[in-house]
């Protein structure tokens, strides 16, 4: 299973690597950088090589979107949107704090609500999405998460939904603090399990 | 304040960059990634820039030790380790995870007893080194951690001993999942507050 983390340049570094770093600890499941560039800087001024081009995204098994300070740029920018042909058909495809503004500009969020960090929210309610007081929503194929942190959540859904609920918490388990293993476990999996089930409302008519 | 994150070949993701990316929200404080050699590729093949040369752990404030797959090559090489001539009588110095390999081959935790991961645990210890079932511990100017996640406390901890209790306190509930920020805060706070008064024992005679 592959899953492509979507990372633009002013990328937040925990919304990239917190997700990808606990996916790769699944067997099976391979997170890869996917970037608009070779190499791309994050808001600390971290430069990073890119592992997969923006093309990439067209294979994935999921897809998340990562955020940053430039996420408003991106979605004014055709060339990058359209690049992003994302199915959620075919695929899971997530959303980390800004990301859900790229949701929202490729259609994917118009009849379901999102999570988003506090700084993101006003600007994709102006997109017309009802935004939740939440860390983590999933209807379907479609997650959004909101809060830096809670990219663990975003992390454990895409692994139960791909390489099943039991690698999901190993790997969870595998990264969580010494001494606070099991309410770790505990929590993440209560927050994901708790919509892993739910579908997402199919329209009327 | 500039604090060292130092990074090695081999590194974990979420050790270097949970603790730097919470660091970088607090003003006043500069977390900066701190390699050996312009560009070091992480264990699962992300190569990311250095932003300082290793020269730069003697002018930082603080220092944290990164951790990675190829710790034990770290302590077992000379010249890396004659360049991290730390000094607890005036810098911070906090390890994550295998990191503890470093501060044990300096010397730096022959009196106290640290956290590490479940994985590095057993060559901490046979270093002749105690390891907690904690996830996180300090005394006075050094502190450890141990399971990738508890770097949110590492980073807590160098916040609160330099720029305050105050910005620690903002930082972390920046980051937090949106509808769990007053929970995370606590949790974090309460960890870290139950050692920041802590002081390492003093050799008697």
């Amino acid at each position: 299973v592959q899953i492509a983390v979507v990372t633009f340049d002013g990328f937040n570094e925990l919304d990239s690597f917190v997700a990808s770093a606990i996916i790769n600890r699944a067997p099976g499941a391979t997170a890869l950088l996917t970037t608009p560039a070779p190499v791309v800087t994050s808001l600390n001024g971290v430069q990073v090589h890119g592992q997969r081009p923006l093309e990439f995204v067209a294979d994935a098994d999921a897809v998340l979107i990562g955020s940053g300070i430039r996420t408003r740029d991106v979605v004014a920018d055709d060339a990058i949107v359209s690049a992003l042909p994302l199915d959620p058909g075919r695929q899971l495809i997530g959303s980390q704090c800004s990301g859900a503004l790229v949701l929202a500009r490729l259609g994917l969020v118009e009849d379901l609500p999102v999570c988003t960090d506090t700084t993101s929210r006003p600007f994709v309610e102006a997109c017309g999405v009802t935004v939740l007081d939440a860390p983590f929503h999933a209807e379907g194929p479609i997650a959004t998460a909101g809060g830096c942190l809670a990219s663990q959540y975003l992390a454990a859904w895409t692994l139960w939904r791909t390489v099943g609920e039991a690698a999901a918490r190993e790997a969870v388990h595998y990264v969580a603090p010494v001494g606070e293993k099991e309410s770790t476990v505990a929590r993440v999996m209560a927050v994901v399990g708790a919509q892993v089930g739910a579908q997402r409302p199919q329209p009327v008519g």
